[in-house]
């Protein structure tokens, strides 16, 4: 695998699911593949859970692991081309491109959307820089419109949960057994209110995981002018060329009932309809705070957020903090998802 | 042993004792026990001695190691229960310390005094969700009331300095001769000026410390008003139940007379007296300040002080850079406090 | 080896470059030295490619890897004797560096010139201190005055650059077979302009290393009043007691002339003529930018640049992506160069 963005690179999803439980079940199992291969994780923005989870994956591998923080410590990277360089960027990405790849054997990229110009932004300008410059595999640590490593995460705490629930046969070390048929599970991905413009990248890789997981119906729930790009909400599999769609749905109550899952998650205007409010925040609407209310009208379903969370913005305490909340184990599978994604490349290497 | 914050978690001292003087004579010894297993290093407040001697001790026992600076990199956290989070802390402790505990074996926090809340402060707040919350065991790299890596390093650092002095068996790696079984040694912690107002963590600990060594004579000295917790005056040894009171002393000279061991260190009104003044600074007096004629009052005194050190204002030039100095001994035996820490954790795990 | 700081530090310059080239074959070859060995970096100033070639390095060798920012996470530390510290640095420099020594078996000091005190910065005075008070080997990763490993791998660059165009014999995995009995090659070490004002350190030592090497000629090309401090324009061999000495060509395009190599970088004004001006921008003359008029008059030469670059100032685009333009094997160089010095040093443990 040369890259991971989209669920694509996984290829055949149910093997990907498969190898992410037995290496849930032995985490060191391929630990020989790491030996002498270096992992440089570069963040342009901060991380908690993102930062740990990748750099504990990495050493469950038995890589080497250099984690750079290019606002600290590093020298301010110019992304632009033709510029004269004399402001405060002493570096351009197209010499430290290269430059950081040629010290490593992988390179995971975190580079948060701007949120002022959506072209630069949907056209993934930094990523696909790593991409092209970098002459090595490039996985995605959240950028500017996808995290795939936490959607991955998502599915996985999804599938665990509903077969435990469900007495599924994978469960209890019988990975191999995975498959994606059992009855299809109701899942929710709807907008909450935040104090902050935020990026769209959750949302979309999360709509675009659960379309490509077979057993997922997806409806998406958020205020008028939240609309997701369309891009994100159409899933062609890769291997039967089927196509799936996501429903969408505003009215909040509605979509809700008889949801398995609840994902809730704030994002800024996608700019879809008018793309000179991209980035903004249209709405603040405290009745989309997902309390013990709005889960009455679920079918009992388990709330799922990706982290850091904002209480009393996004979801009441109570809520997260109860036995349906699956936010811990959840990020927990970020050390899985990972693992997942660097024992694939590194066996490409 | 599932945290160490007090000396009462080492059990029998003079066993630990031995243990760290085995692990000095044979640093990677027990390289073994660290084989996958990750230790989780969380900074809130800086770090030098701490942040270095921990790695360096995690590394010998083969484990890996992660490194947090939550001010840096990663995002601020909230500590409090029930605010509606629109600030600037993106992240609820209550979820970031099972997430941060699910990529790791063994964690260590660093959480210093704010001086503005004495009850939160000696209430252990934050620690004391680290401890509740994590699942995992916790050691304290400085907290809000104690720091007992430094301490028992301090410990070490004496009873290697007497041993020297005395010709004690114990010496040229027969380590598992050592007892407290010679002539009492007499400490004196003495509170020196500071330009800012400092926690009470390392007098704390220190005292407490030095009362669990049998072989201990503590007399703590310091200006009215600096009267440290009683709970940390008084050691109650957990085998033998014997009570043992630190001696308080108000004459610095009276107090520093005949001592084989002079503790320097600054810290702010404990509040003890009066909790109005908590974290203030009351004294600047410069004649507490440790010079060569301090010392002369002295048993031919060794100096000791924690680190990082004023120069000018706790201790003279000539005084920290004497024979008498055991300043950077002390700072190396950092990393054998904490490897025996570290083994005993891994040991129970 | 006990420090590298000097050319004059690696001893025979054709064993160097073969233990380089060899090591460049087999990155791995000499893991077995740095077990249970621990390189500490210390960076007071920023890093980029130092950082992460020198970690590396280290791990490539099988050496455990700390590394402080002493200006994130850490205390800020007072460099100077006899003050009385009520300021904002907590710490000093005199306790400072035995305690991370005791922590480390190698040390990396990166220390930048402060451009405002001559005689402070050409003294060395942080790196001396380390040198002097750690009593563990040091190597500068760049220092007030000078950055080996940076020239190390300069060197290499070219070496390689003249045997792949020429198709000398040692290529190809035959290390063995290096030596510099080939034609001399012209090098020329060109001023550029800058719009902040830079220390010598890169050029230093490029100078400095030019000259060890028997196969170059070295011509440095600069506006009047930035002349190299002499001691780097004069190298005297170790072993055959031969001096040579750098050109000094003040018009930039008769410097040019002929040239095989063109190493183009900025730097202050040295204050060899009047030390009132040390550390002084005293040209920003845009024709010395080099661009690709300026490359038609050498032959055929190659571009290097240590990097970070200003694009626009240093050089123009269409030169530094050239074909003719070494850059980014330069700086992946670094991490053979590095690999060469701790070999050294972990073998004279």
């Amino acid at each position: 695998m040369k890259s991971f963005v989209y669920p694509q690179d996984l290829g055949c999803l149910k093997k990907a699911m498969q190898e992410a439980l037995e290496i849930k079940h032995d985490r060191y199992k391929y630990q020989h593949l790491g030996k002498n291969k270096t992992l440089m994780m570069i963040f342009f923005n901060n991380s908690l859970r993102t930062r740990l989870s990748t750099q504990k994956a990495a050493m469950n591998l038995g890589m080497n692991v250099i984690v750079l923080d290019v606002n600290a410590g590093a020298w301010k990277l110019e992304t632009e081309r033709g510029v004269i360089m004399d402001g405060d960027k002493a570096e351009h990405l197209l010499e430290a491109i290269p430059v950081m790849a040629s010290y490593c054997d992988v390179i995971g990229v975190r580079s948060f959307a701007g949120l002022t110009d959506r072209d630069y932004d949907y056209a993934e300008t930094v990523l696909n820089q790593f991409l092209k410059y970098s002459g090595k595999p490039v996985f995605a640590m959240e950028t500017a419109t996808v995290h795939p490593l936490q959607s991955f995460a998502d599915l996985i705490t999804m599938e665990e949960s509903w077969a435990k629930e469900n007495n599924l046969p994978f469960l209890n070390g019988n990975y191999q057994n995975f498959d994606f048929n059992h009855k299809k599970m109701k899942v929710v991905l709807t907008w909450a209110p935040h104090c902050r413009a935020l990026p769209q990248a959750v949302p979309n890789s999360f709509a675009q995981w659960m379309l490509a997981a077979p057993d997922v119906e997806l409806v998406v729930t958020h205020p008028e002018g939240y609309e997701l790009d369309p891009a994100f909400l159409q899933y062609t599999d890769p291997v039967s060329g089927e196509v799936k769609n996501a429903v969408v749905e505003y009215n909040q109550k509605k979509a809700l009932e008889g949801a398995d899952f609840v994902y809730a998650k704030n994002w800024s205007c996608p700019g879809v309809t008018n793309p000179e409010l991209y980035g903004q925040i249209l709405s603040k609407d405290m009745s989309w705070t997902i309390d013990s209310e709005h889960m009455s009208w679920t079918n009992n379903g388990k709330f799922l957020h990706c982290l850091p969370v904002r209480r009393g913005l996004i979801v009441t305490d109570d809520v997260i903090e109860s036995e349906n909340s699956l936010v811990i184990p959840e990020a927990a599978n970020r050390e899985i998802s990972c693992s997942v994604v660097l024992k694939r490349i590194l066996e490409s290497l």
